[in-house]
């Protein structure tokens, strides 16, 4: 079944989770440029993470492109995007999962508004998806409403499903255009699923999607809903986002969620009606597992490595400590409040701009 | 040249990171259980754990031989350890690195202090990697200074190396046997190299070496010393370590350590007099990277994932927002602290026991 | 000068501190009933603490009548109200304060909106007030507009100034109402000064002077603005204030507000327009102090209790030490980010309701 | 009954608390010079604060005479002790309380170590407490061993009791002599009473009293047991207290302990086995409470004080609001952990010394 066919059911899809950061951690992405040629120069390290996602879960494997533009690779874009098609393809074929082409804003919008330029950039990228066979496409980390629904145009031509998420919070896009009438304007265009990513952590990213949702509501759309937020705690971002905090990037590890926080945020999305789910920066392997393990009643399966996760913890049931089998319940976890270990650490900063 | 060779002419000797934390949170370790089936059942995952610390600067691999023993795996352990050891020599062969087979303290100890059923069990994995033809051995995890001796005297006993770290505090072993105490048998029983693992953070663990060195000089006695120390901050650690914290092992998200932080503790290491440095549970790729590009002037070469890392975040200085790219530089992150993002955690919580 | 004289001509007015948490740590107040039978039992303790306001700069000695209603003290309201009036009146004759006297919510409202009866009560307290010959007159500490609305109504009943001040945060009052929209209320029932006290802390309050401002400017009316809020800081309360925080009213001291807190709130508050600066709750002495040392450019002087305090610290100038020379200057405590010396406990807590 | 018959008898004896930050937060001492010429210039300030003190459950009014020596106040000293003298033993006369003269450490032995002449400084003051026939002596706030033993002798020259407390912790005195043999000194040097005030918070008090009551047991030397430690919680304290924390001393409010905090500290101190109990800066009047409070049952009565005071929080078993009736009981207050209301700020700080 196709992604439309699977969401149109009342499916739970479970989405991947963040490549960038990941990858970065384990050698093979450069921050501040964070472009994708990891995928010609390192493509085992590429597949073995797709393959994790899989492993843990994911239903969808998104082709690794963010960035992978023209106007950001130059004339290494078109091998990128091809060899990140055949990585995913490749990985995918060995599970049930869906293979979306992803594609981001560019470097330009904000410069020039250049419609026919800008379109002319998700053109190309469009034009590998497409000889490539993917299932459908993403246009994803739009931070202006206008630059996602051309990008939405430009998807919509070879007539696979289109979802498209913004990497806006609360507050709205950067002219100020609210969650809600962004949702409206990417339904308009012609999206099929709608959302958010990156930029935010879980609570505020569901916040973001309550008032796309009631935006469509109030608009009488009816549109899919998808959030990929941050794996990491972001309660103190103003409107640009967790790069504006001055732990990014290289000091956001206390801020990372646990399993047991993205559990709570797949309920929630759940329950706010959300059945695209998945993570963007920060989300590793084990978090999307936990989306999976989270939503089993409601999928009806565990994903392949929860064969090596107790759930709720209770593979702990067996340790020979005594207080550390008392862990090997759910309640335990649930309402931990995990200590940073950083006494001298603030749990607040002030976002630089 | 081999790890005393290396030692002995003053250099320094990068080790590893940790397998268990790092491949449960990818999806391949079962956690509680903490064995290393992964080199038999997902080989590639395992592979690709030690290219990515090979990349990042390690001088040495470790076979993921933890726990794979006679007494936690039965009949498995032989297969396991020959698996690991072939891992690891494969990976090694692509780089200029030292292969050390490891073993640890058994579940038998606690309960019955059967020093030839103890033996026996690290003789039989010792006959694996003599026949593998590892470059030198590792007896690591010991909270019991004693098995840690017999462990010593075992490994002996095919003429390698010997490296032995214990996983204790400054407070001593498990019968109170102090950090210097231990240092001083270890170095009788005949260790070359001699230190700590695991279950304390970065300063804690860098007291203990200190009392260990500070033990070995008051006796007279010449070692090596080693440290691989959790990734994890452990201020508030008691006498057994993280794994009595609450947040052991599927809260501990805030306390991992930050590059920088890392940067640190490779550098105190050092002036210490510490010329084996590496990492435990929590060390992940970056980490160890960390260590090799701290320890760069003295080594005299950047480890090969510093393609993909600019030094002291100067990677961010291309960035189109002035605020950030006011972060390219070594002081922002030297003195950053970082928050939490969470403010209902406390910083610190009391151990369980 | 009277009030309106005094706030006419666009001078700053600084109100009093709290008297009811003040004397509860001095041991002459029970928590609870929160009621100020001391103005009888403990008469030296009630004039000193209007002493130490006065001589902290305050402009205005409040009757400690809070809750001296007939509701909630019987027969000994009467001569509670007598007392406070003589005592403010016999310790403001010692400068050039004025007295004002207070009424606050009753018990009854929320269970009887019965307007008659109500009125009745704010009227017998009216009663002592005007034969006591008081300045002016404080209506305070109501959470539905309506009720404050009858008090301002009974108030003005007698010719002398009214000012009200409302116990609600930016969500507005028990009802809903917003503040914008109880301000409003509050000023065409003919309440010269208008504003909130207690409940929120210092930002918090703030920002709802700001929302009270909009409402007035919005309808076209003029009044003058008052803020007396907590000295707690109180991030994370809730729609009812700070009596809901887990703290109250026995574990808040985490949250005391330094003077230099004060001083910054000071400013702020008179940046927005406002000129009757006091606080309520957790407001001691040498908080008032703060407002009037903050505001002293404006007025002209600073407050008798300024001969022993160094201004910004500089009393720490003649220090042996050097490092605590090194704090006597604005700078330093400006920025300064106090610690809570308790890394056990959280920064936020949850509001019981 | 004298001092000494109190202790002998195994009676608990309840100190006072600070008059210095107490008074300052007041309006009537100067943070800096931190000298008491507010028992001449604001005298009814003073009375009212013994009368707190008194009232909350002293057994003993400490005359305010701290730094009040010749070479710090010049001629004004024997005015100044003369007044204290007569204000503390007027309070005194309306309870059951002794009087305690108290000197300090001069300002003199940190740069010339004349004995001849820092024992004359002290022999002026002991001259006042002499001819107004105080109950017996205090010798506080000392950070050398050396001149402790210098006032003992001096105190002991008229033939009251001596009690003597050191401003030190765990590390011992400025010189490095241990809290051990600091207190073996001053029993040999023939003080009473022995043990610390100041600079340290309840819990590393408490160690240091351990180690000195270890060291008396250890020489067989027979001494009672005095601690009169901070209101302020400091962990984060390095060998010179908390003078060198970077909030001292106008930043210190979210460290100011709670009522329940000093309840466990009274109980603590008990357990150790020290019989005079009371505190020093950061003290106010429903701390001392908060120790009567506590023996209480040791005692067999409670304080005045306690009148308005429900033990345990009990006050609020009659609040209209369920949630906050049900912080109405002991369990609630004992293990509430207060959050700081500041997210913004770390739990620990580092000192500047």
């Amino acid at each position: 079944m196709g992604i439309l066919e699977r969401l149109d059911s009342g499916e739970v899809v479970v989405g991947d989770g963040g490549f960038l950061f990941t990858l970065e951690k384990r050698g093979f992405v450069k921050a501040g440029l964070w472009t994708p040629e990891a995928v010609v120069e390192y493509p085992s390290a590429v597949r073995q993470l797709h393959t994790e996602f899989l492993r843990a879960g994911a239903d969808v494997l998104q082709t690794f492109t963010f960035s992978a533009a023209e106007d950001r690779m130059e004339s290494k874009w078109e091998a990128v995007n091809a060899a990140a098609c055949d990585l995913a393809q490749e990985v995918a074929d060995g599970g049930a999962a869906l293979v979306a082409g992803g594609i981001c804003q560019t470097s330009l919008y904000k410069y020039h508004k250049d419609e026919t330029r800008i379109k002319n950039i998700f053109r190309l990228q469009l034009g590998v998806f497409a000889r490539k066979n993917v299932d459908f496409l993403i246009a994803e980390y739009f931070e202006h409403v206008e630059e996602a629904v051309w990008a939405v145009e430009v998807l919509r031509e070879v007539g696979a499903p289109v979802a498209v998420t913004m990497c806006i919070g609360p507050e709205g896009d950067m002219h100020g255009v609210t969650p809600g009438e962004c949702a409206v304007r990417l339904s308009r265009a012609g999206a099929n699923i709608i959302g958010v990513n990156c930029r935010f952590g879980p609570w505020t990213s569901l916040q973001t999607m309550k008032l796309m949702k009631e935006g469509l509501r109030d608009a009488g759309l009816q549109a899919h809903l998808m959030v990929q937020c941050l794996g990491f705690h972001t309660p103190d971002c103003g409107k640009g986002g967790f790069v504006d905090l001055p732990e990014y990037p290289f000091g956001l590890e206390p801020r990372v969620a646990t399993r047991w926080d993205i559990q709570k945020y797949a309920r929630e999305a759940y329950n706010l009606g959300v059945r695209y789910i998945g993570g963007c920066c920060g989300f590793e392997p084990y978090h999307i597992r936990a989306i999976a393990e989270e939503l089993a009643p409601e999928r009806g399966f565990l994903p392949p490595a929860s064969e090596k996760h107790g759930i709720w913890g209770s593979g702990l049931d067996m340790h020979t400590k005594p207080w550390i089998r008392a862990r090997a319940r759910r309640e335990y976890w649930e309402t931990l409040l995990p200590a940073s270990g950083r006494p001298f650490c603030p749990s607040l900063s002030k976002p630089d701009a």
